[in-house]
């Protein structure tokens, strides 16, 4: 087994502007050091970004959104606006779709995984946007509900406490911007790993990506996931998963998935997602 | 990836009379069913069965004790003996030693691991007991507390809702009944996968035995452990885990784990301890 010499891993990743998805655990940090807010701040421009804040998550977008907008703008960036779309025709509207089309990064915040997606799925703005975030061209953000988005399968609710079963675990759609992962938040936190094994149960054709609180996967776009912040990222990969009894028992009976591959990831960790490789640690190049 | 059909899986596991070692994650069925607690009288000897109850894990040791003595009288044992070992020298008395040397079966009550361990670790009665239990001379049985002692190395406690971290967890040394396994009781009910993954990172030479309530893993003296129960039982398989940073962190920072195996196992699921594989289910004879 592979012992790494102990190093100062505080410095280990490298800086990039490149643009990026930052798979945000929720609750990261506001006030102190705000590192993963800041290198998203960085990579959607820094000082040159136009940064669209998207609250309509949440059940009070306009305190969220002025949030995020007074801590964008303190940093330093050349604009933020806070797009309050809380009915669907909001996202037609051409002053958001120009502003989707011209900004350098969108954060997604906290709140209601099913609100989010019920007002944004399928609309010209969530096109234009995953286009513009596929081809490179954004850097595109989302905290707690803002990441659970990110699948094409969503995890909308669910328990904890049980054995893994199929009502432990709430699916629905999300907004497909990594299509092949199913992300959970809070992941330890709130003790999630039973959920994220039930719907992976469902769907093992995914890859699940549990992100704890204060935590952010950043997936570049050649989809290689880097570590950052204070918790953990847990990728589980079933691709060689040799059996499941899901499809044949009831909805509250205990799901057996046999051969699965876990790994916890801390800072600086990297893992290539279609290769499904744990990657080596980046060194700082100076 | 495999999907069997669907069979009536209560009747997968043929029955058996050979002695084993059934490690309970706690809470088992004492009033209806009782399968769990079935199948240990019954690998006892049944009706010829001498059965040991040790319930000193429990502050309790009388009502506990009691408890168990009435059950296994009624389902027809030839004898039951409460052993209300208090003091570490009761487990020389000669009486005591005798019992276990003529029973066909001991059973651990809950209660707290270390008072269990305080009291058996190196005294004549857990020699004995050991030894009878290898040579397939004696069934055994541990539930909760009387599960988590199994192993050479054993959670004493530890919390949840936190990314894997040293701090997670107290490890203190057990039984070595099973010494190759680390077990953990109660598994998903109080979520204790990060706190078993923070012990293996500290043990990766061991195999990681969740335990959900109502949940059996039995151990036949070979090695093949078979689940029985309502709920099921995790292995975590660190053998090829090609890193861990748990030598070069603080106590409280996140611990990085890559390429864990991991199977859910479930009602007639068997696994090879020493082979660290999935056996086929058993088909039933008749």
């Amino acid at each position: 087994m592979l012992q790494l010499e102990s190093q100062p891993y505080r410095t280990r990743i490298p800086q990039s502007t490149k643009n990026a998805i930052l798979v945000i655990g929720g609750a990261e940090d506001k006030v102190h050091g705000r590192e993963i807010l800041h290198t998203f701040f960085g990579r959607a421009g820094g000082s040159e970004a136009r940064i669209a804040i998207i609250p309509s998550a949440s059940r009070e977008p306009a305190i969220i959104g002025e949030r995020y907008y007074s801590i964008f703008m303190e940093m330093g960036g050349a604009e933020a606006k806070v797009l309050d779309i809380r009915e669907r025709e909001h996202s037609e509207h051409p002053y958001i779709l120009e502003y989707i089309q011209n900004c350098t990064g969108v954060f997604l915040t906290g709140g209601d995984q099913l609100r989010l997606c019920g007002l944004l799925a399928d609309t010209p703005l969530i096109e234009k946007l995953r286009m513009r975030v596929h081809s490179g061209d954004l850097t595109l953000a989302g905290t707690s509900a803002g990441a659970a988005i990110m699948g094409y399968h969503m995890i909308a609710g669910g328990g904890s406490g049980e054995s893994p079963n199929r009502s432990l675990v709430d699916m629905a759609t999300g907004l497909a911007i990594i299509p092949e992962v199913i992300v959970d938040q809070h992941f330890h936190n709130r003790n999630r790993m039973g959920r994220l094994m039930s719907a992976i149960a469902s769907h093992p054709d995914r890859i699940g990506i549990g992100i704890d609180e204060d935590t952010c996967a950043l997936f570049e776009i050649d989809g290689v996931l880097q570590v950052m912040g204070k918790g953990t990222v847990t990728v589980i990969d079933p691709g060689k998963m040799s059996y499941t009894n899901h499809a044949h028992i009831g909805a509250t009976d205990p799901i057996s998935l046999h051969d699965l591959r876990i790994h916890i990831l801390s800072y600086g960790d990297r893992y290539h997602l279609h290769q499904r490789q744990i990657l080596p640690p980046q060194v700082p190049l100076a």
